[in-house]
């Protein structure tokens, strides 16, 4: 703007709302409670330790802008966003006072109504800016993360007399960092989305080749985890994004969605990926798999095996307190590089408890500077993608675990519990490329995923499971 | 200061020297010229490359406050300090003129006054206020390193009604980047440099289990240096840092430097850290190479090989343009990590060309954000610690190497060249913990170590080599 010689104004109404004129209602999905056995804390407790927290730093108030923070600290969930529980709304919380929540009212039937009443005032979303600018008024200190609110926010607390402090939203951090119950879900929803995996995998090996497409398969899938929710009492609410289907090239794509126009059929020798996700009350799952199309050709064995050994070198590694995740990136990438292969994406991200499957601040990547903290959720996602040709991506789940001192060692280290259960695809597997330490792991991993999975299936699918995970 | 309610005033005069009473004269060492032949760029193009980078920055000059800037642009070497061949001075260089140098002239024989006269003006230390306040003058932008620059400089460019511009030194990052011929010169100094460790560590393993102390093997080491650069026609000008010689419990204290006091004699069971360094006119070197005394217990062998390992993945790394330092320290680390096993120390720092031993912008650790990049020359160089009972560090020299496709690869990756040539000691590798892959680079080292070291020894010498580098 600088160089064009230009400059930001501020209007007191949205342009494009102006010219918006087919514009949908704003959404009213209803509000849930989310269960103090999945939600691991309850409301008050997480909301005296934001209040402490804003009195550490000062500030008299601060505003959640980002629905998930708002979400996670009352213990409330949402249907306004697809894919993502979230009720949209705004709480300002104060160091010394009730909070308040700005949501219509018309998501809140009676009980979540009486239930957020007892934490908080609630209050219109047009009336944020009337109480913000009371809470902003004798020169109080309003906390606002620059990352998440909007510049308007900045302009009423000034506005009204207030001073604004940068800091991250304070629901960032603790929200990451899952309770006992919180992992318990996870490992609940992971150990039911591993059944609903396999009986897609067994029934994905069972069509004749050249014959299933990126839709039936994504469809498929669906069904199998609706059914599957439904026989754990534990129903499907959504998919946690768009599943990613991609056959042949099409999974080269990293984003890819399939649609009639694109939508392929996997030929022989074709690798076929799938990206997926689920939204069960208990937790939210990620998982990709990568699997083989009839017969595949020995080279592309090679790429899955070496992003095989990045999954590997993540799950198996310990570091001290204090790594974060950019110190552990490199560790998923080193078989590929010496290769003179990469992929252009971070190795893993965060995931929320029933909310988003991207969550922050947690990463593994080149920007990862976060440090790892135990109870923290990642995805462990190495992937391989040959333009016009095919894709590789294998996805985990991964908790980072307590310090803890190893057998003959003088440092406590923590590490990654892999809450995914599901075979990786082991004609894809060139164990000639392996360490023992690598081979091990995954026998180990693929002797879990039966145990783990085992009770859950029988007959053909049970077959499958068996033979998925025989020892290589 | 802050807290205390204090405030930093500036005094005109230095408190210190104010009551140093025998302060001993400031040192002048004989300058010399470092041959074109071992610099491989001529001074001239070094100024009018620094000079561009200067209208980059759009500012009228810089002064450069490190000797080791003013020796590595104006290819000089001094006598003023130990162990690195520095001539205390400083200098003015200016985006359209020619530089000053601010230097004792008692350093200055004939040949580089006449030498240095051609490239810049001539003044005493003490003129540097004068002149700079000069340059400053006419409200004249003036870069300086606040890392390395006084804050005298800064009050006196805005007193002089200059504009300071904070910037790197503008010799950092190309002095770390060696030329082809800084290269060879390396490359010739660990020839010479590995002659003289394999003459050492072989006089050390005849000497009877239980008499050899540390000064000895340092005093040894020394010698051997002296008449091997000697026999090179090279001589050894200096070692590049004072010898850190620690037996048994004395290896495992850092930055050890044996005296008549805590000298120790090595006991049958103890491992031996020697970590040492030459100046050559051609390069500098540093080696860590530690070493079984008598029979040692298999547990010290388990921590050498773990050390070695994390040696190893360094050496064999591969990674793609724009990796950091921090990027790739954890793969040193991961095999002692999984054990439960860390080092307190960066697992590289760079290293100058016949300067200074520690040298940045570079480095292999946390906090290692400069991007690696070919030419650089760094240390590899992962330990393992044991308070009271042994030390263990190995210490190769890499080169980063340019980009190349590695074979059935898509991306050009860096790696390193390893320009230390001294056997490993395999009475301390347990090959058990190795992989193949690591195996494979061990005993491939070894047959590079044996192939280049073999034409310089004979005899007992020659039958240790070829011993201390078999196949394992």
């Amino acid at each position: 703007l600088d160089q064009l010689d230009g400059q930001l104004v501020a209007l007191p109404y949205n342009l494009v709302d102006a010219i918006w004129h087919d514009q949908p209602a704003a959404p009213i999905g209803e509000v849930t409670i989310q269960p103090l056995q999945y939600a691991g804390q309850e409301a008050r407790d997480k909301i005296a330790q934001m209040q402490q927290s804003l009195q550490s730093a000062n500030a008299y108030a601060t505003v959640l802008t980002d629905p998930s923070s708002v979400a996670w600290l009352f213990n409330i969930r949402g249907k306004d966003v697809s894919n993502t529980p979230l009720p949209l709304c705004f709480a300002i919380i104060y160091a010394d006072k009730r909070p308040d929540i700005f949501i219509d009212e018309r998501k809140l039937n009676i009980e979540p109504r009486a239930y957020l009443t007892q934490l908080a005032d609630l209050h219109a979303p047009e009336d944020l800016e009337k109480v913000l600018r009371q809470a902003a008024s004798s020169n109080h200190i309003i906390m606002l993360d620059p990352a998440l609110a909007a510049e308007k926010l900045r302009m009423i607390v000034e506005d009204a007399g207030g001073t604004v402090l940068h800091g991250q939203d304070p629901a960032r951090l603790p929200r990451a960092i899952k309770n006992a119950a919180e992992l318990k879900g996870s490992r609940d929803a992971h150990e039911r989305d591993g059944v609903a995996m396999v009986k897609f995998l067994s029934w994905a090996d069972q069509q004749k080749t050249g014959t299933l497409d990126e839709i039936q398969a994504a469809s498929q899938l669906e069904n199998i985890r609706a059914e599957t929710g439904e026989s754990f009492q534990m129903p499907l609410l959504d998919v946690s994004f768009d599943t990613i289907s991609g056959a042949g090239p099409d999974g080269a794509m990293m984003h890819y969605r399939v649609n009639t126009e694109s939508n392929r059929v996997a030929e022989n020798g074709d690798l076929f990926l799938v990206d997926s996700g689920a939204q069960y009350r208990d937790g939210t799952t990620d998982i990709t798999r990568t699997f083989a199309v009839g017969d595949v050709p020995a080279d592309r064995k090679r790429y899955y095996t070496l992003v095989l050994k990045g999954m590997i070198a993540i799950s198996l590694a310990r570091f001290p307190v204090g790594t974060r995740g950019q110190d552990i990136d490199a560790l998923a990438r080193i078989a590929l590089w010496k290769h003179g292969l990469d992929y252009a994406h971070g190795t893993g991200h965060g995931i929320g408890s029933y909310l988003s499957v991207h969550e922050g601040p947690q990463s593994i990547s080149k920007r990862g500077v976060q440090e790892l903290l135990p109870g923290m959720i990642l995805s462990n996602e190495p992937g391989y993608y040959k333009q016009g040709a095919f894709g590789i991506r294998l996805e985990n789940l991964i908790i980072v675990t307590e310090p803890a001192i190893p057998e003959g060692g003088d440092l406590p280290m923590m590490g990654f519990e892999t809450v995914t259960f599901c075979p990786l695809d082991h004609r894809l597997i060139d164990t000639s490329l392996l360490t023992q330490e690598e081979l091990n792991w995954l026998n180990q991993y693929h002797m879990d995923v039966r145990a783990k999975l085992e009770p859950h299936l029988q007959g053909e699918e049970l077959e499958w499971l068996i033979n998925a995970t025989q020892a290589l």
